[in-house]
């Protein structure tokens, strides 16, 4: 694999991780005062379309990342509407 | 342009935009505690890496979407370490 493919895996690892430690901190602290619905429902919605586009475009990586990255702010979404 | 690349220009203006209401609402509300650092931190990353991915692929709108959205996670990480 060349370099900027390899390059361009870590960057789909990390801002799919990234979602992780928020779901982390919400679940455990219970509180979402300060996190914005809108982010949570706009971001969810355009990696559905990601989602999507990876799969008209048989993009084994795209489909992996933006599914996981969906599901992680789904969890967001209701965590956010759980504990307003 | 076929509809799929236009469904791409779509998910990167909502994934891009997403950010601007948690900017704005932790920008009025000076509070941070139920944010997560490391999601910024892990996710300003991630894009920067997509930043340089678009740069060497020629890619105007991932150089476009990826430095916008850069932006706005770095003056998230700036506003969460100033209102701990």
């Amino acid at each position: 694999m060349e370099n900027i493919e390899i390059m361009g895996l870590v960057a789909a690892v990390l801002t799919t991780y990234s979602i992780v430690p928020q779901v982390y901190k919400t679940w455990s602290n219970k509180s979402t005062k300060d996190i914005s619905l809108t982010m949570y429902l706009a971001m969810f919605l355009g990696v559905v379309l990601w989602l999507i586009y990876g799969i008209y475009h048989d993009s084994i990586p795209m489909i992996l990342a933006n599914f996981i990255t969906a599901v992680l702010l789904f969890v967001m979404v209701v965590l956010k509407l759980k504990y307003k």
